[in-house]
């Protein structure tokens, strides 16, 4: 069985390889790749693409499988190894199930539906999308099937994102959550609005990398494992524990945008480096799911960056590197104004308080979708009902609206809930956090950021994907998702900054 | 056979995917990766060359390769078809006739070696290194016999750089331009030496990026299909037609040598992104061999960066860019200056007239220790034992000699020769451009080499690897590689600097 053991593991080790690849060539894709690359990148990676559903499907993978489960049923469940096999064998399982022929026809679809994307979205021109999207909407609702039989058709698209969890349990967390948020915001609407013109002036990019570079140290970010570059759209990705790499943009224009967003993949690549070196080369280096790394990201953003002690600490810094921009700007009119709450069109522009509220709107019409309720061509018109109805604006084009994301395009349907779901497992994480490290604020005051990076370190970090998300947030905070805690933090944060 | 034809194409767009992905790791691991990535990079480069070794040995690729031949010897035998089946068949039959076991010692080897090298080198301590060299010269007398019988031990070797190429051959050339080169450099010696102290000023490194940005630029490098980035030893890679990139190292106290580095990079690039689209995702997507390779970048370094048209032409710029370390610097105290002809004992910093003896020197070594008439103990001594009658130096310790290249240590025997043959090719090849245009040195002192880089794409570039070397310079020149250009050319050029 340790022969066979060993089999796995370098099957593995190759596929990560090849995973750890293709993540190289896409980092390079979005940073520094010439304009005329673009094609003959496509090709390679559809190549990496293909090899690695080759091997990750292989019968002879699938045989290792069957005969390493009864080891790993003998083994204690939460070693390595016997979360290797099961995480692995559950991959195996649903790739398995996937037919050939339609991987090969939804990446072909995913690629015209991205362009015809672009293309729509410049002109603002839902039509122009609307065959495309009928494409992957119809082989999103056949991948499903692949799975049949499931509680409910939106399950296995959930499930590729977070494992294990279900629809129903999706719908009862933004059950409790929506009214709540939705009379938050309500409240803030009718209280004075803060000031945050300062932030809407020209600050220097140099300025704002090399703040944005200190900050991540303070962070306990590895440099000698890891690089920060540019490119249009922040992202993190890893090549291995050895090699995690995020992306800022950092333009004058952006005020201090850029900070926010090295928080933000810091926290993910925090998560990355923090992966415990037993799990690597193995489908296990990885985060638990998309919602957990998502708290990861908005913990480091939100819960430290947008927080009174950290500004407190942080802040005579800042306003010294951009004095002529915030010489005359206190800490807590800063505080306020990086916290502003404000119902706005564009879901990745939005504040804390409504965030979760595009979010949800997502959803409902991913799940409309997906059980066929909703046609694609009806897709503007409730889009538009909807923001009216959740956040009291109307798009004044498919641009700002329904147009404005990338993520239909590539396919991905069941994806924009891990990113609420993210900002309901920090404040969750936070609150336990504050339990085992009662002085937390007084440590952020002092810049101190180290004892809250070790506990993540070992609580979560470190597992990797040993855990599926419910699990893992269980194991740490004794219950399973809860919205309560988030609502309470909102109510108490916003509570203050507007005085209700 | 069409359809046969069709499936190579698949099989060969698959590899050739897979090998710029190996190159974008490449050049990342040598351009931006953080220290802590290199084992992991070191596994995934090696999982690729695996893939690829198996990939291109496949039994069904030699099949279809078999079964494609008679049809290929019925088309053109210059069409692109049937020299894509005759490369390709070439490089499989060879890959074939390697020991898969030898491929996996040889790879261990080189790697253990590379280290030991590193450390021997700092050390300046030979003994250190001379266990593993020792194994890689007799795997690389292994590697020979794979291919036996030959003419020479070497000629396997030198095969893998030089398609079709015969040590025979290289020995006849050198033997021509052996005696005519130190004779040279003996006349210059006697003569009073050149002032190029101005060079050895700090020069910031900004003005030189500049600088270097925009002669390229001239040369017509295509910057939406590739780019510069900074490294410790340049180098230029391509991740296809549409993406070919170079490095250079830019320091202040390095002089002006990144412009030159820009410039002899920027030949290779061109070479690259002049090759036919119709080879685009073929074995024929690249140069015809390394010394045709090199020829193109000593012929933009050397025949075009260090001529007296080009500086008439960009001096002037030049010297308002730099003006505290040139202003006092007439543009022909600079030319003389940028091509001062003195002894060294490092070949990676040795000038123009004797760059060469450095790489007879090499070549000899390699042909007595394949042959087996030299140990690789006594490899310091005859080194140097050589430099002193060669060039008249003995150098003070290892590092300084035998330890200098890091060629060896990767297993690299055979592909020093190239380095001196694309000199003489550059020189050959310049010969029929003049011919061709003879007015090039006007063009070149106006600043435009345009017509150059034409002439470059429709006899050299557009061909990629279609043509082994001494077929393609005979196409274009009327003879094969010759040496007595290239010592017309060093005794016109240096007679005149040195007043001879």
């Amino acid at each position: 069985m340790e022969e066979k053991f060993k089999q796995l593991s370098e099957k593995l080790a190759e596929l990560s390889d090849l995973v750890y690849a293709s993540a190289v060539l896409g980092w390079d894709q979005q940073v520094y790749m010439p304009p005329a690359g673009a094609e003959e990148r496509g090709n390679q990676l559809g190549t990496l693409a293909r090899i690695i559903q080759e091997k990750a499907t292989a019968p002879e993978l699938g045989k290792l499988l069957e005969d390493l489960m009864p080891y790993a049923e003998s083994l204690d469940p939460d070693s390595d190894e016997a979360r290797l096999v099961k995480v692995t064998h559950r991959d195996y399982d649903k790739r398995k199930k996937v037919n050939p022929e339609w991987v090969s026809e939804f990446a072909r679809a995913t690629t015209v539906a991205e362009t015809a994307w672009e293309q729509a979205k410049e002109k603002s021109d839902f039509s122009q999308f609307q065959p495309f999207l009928e494409t992957i909407v119809r082989l999103r609702r056949e991948y499903a099937q692949f799975f049949a039989p499931f509680e409910h058709v939106y399950d296995p698209l959930l499930d590729d994102f977070e494992p294990g969890l279900k629809t129903v349990d999706v719908k009862a967390i933004f059950d409790v959550l929506r009214p709540q948020q939705v009379e938050l915001i309500r409240k803030i609407m009718d209280k004075p609005q803060v000031d945050d013109l300062f932030l809407h002036r020209p600050f220097p990019a140099k300025g704002q990398w090399d703040f944005g570079v200190s900050i991540l140290t303070d962070m306990g970010f590895d440099w000698k494992r890891g690089r920060q570059d540019k490119s249009m759209h922040p992202f993190t990705t890893s090549f291995g524990l050895g090699d995690v790499r995020i992306t800022t943009r950092v333009e004058p224009d952006f005020g201090i945008e850029s900070l926010f967003s090295s928080m933000h993949e810091g926290g993910h690549a925090l998560y990355e480096q923090g992966i415990s070196p037993t799990l690597r080369r193995t489908l296990l280096a990885t985060g638990a799911s998309m919602a957990v790394h998502e708290s990861q990201s908005r913990m480091w953003e939100n819960l430290v960056g947008r927080s009174e002690a950290f500004w407190k600490r942080y802040y005579p810094r800042l306003q010294q590197m951009f004095s002529s921009q915030l010489g005359n700007v206190d800490w807590f009119t800063f505080y306020k104004g990086v916290n502003k709450v404000e119902p706005s069109l564009i879901r990745v522009a939005a504040d804390e308080a409504t965030y979760n509220l595009h979010i949800m709107l997502r959803l409902e019409l991913e799940i409309a979708l997906m059980e066929g309720s909703l046609e694609v061509r009806d897709l503007p018109e409730t889009w538009n009902a909807e923001m009216k109805d959740y956040l009291g604006l109307t798009p004044p084009n498919d641009a700002c609206g329904v147009l404005q994301d990338i993520h239909w395009s590539g396919g991905s349907i069941g994806y924009f809930p891990t990113y609420a779901l993210g900002n309901l497992i920090s404040v969750q994480l936070w609150g336990q956090i504050h339990k085992e490290i009662p002085d937390l604020e007084n440590q952020i005051g002092d810049g101190n950021l180290g004892s809250l990076l070790e506990w993540l370190h070992i609580n979560i970090h470190q597992y990797g994907a040993k855990f599926e998300p419910q699990e893992l947030i269980q194991r740490v905070t004794g219950s399973k998702i809860d919205p309560k805690p988030y609502i309470r933090y909102l109510q108490e944060k916003f509570g203050q900054i507007y005085e209700i």
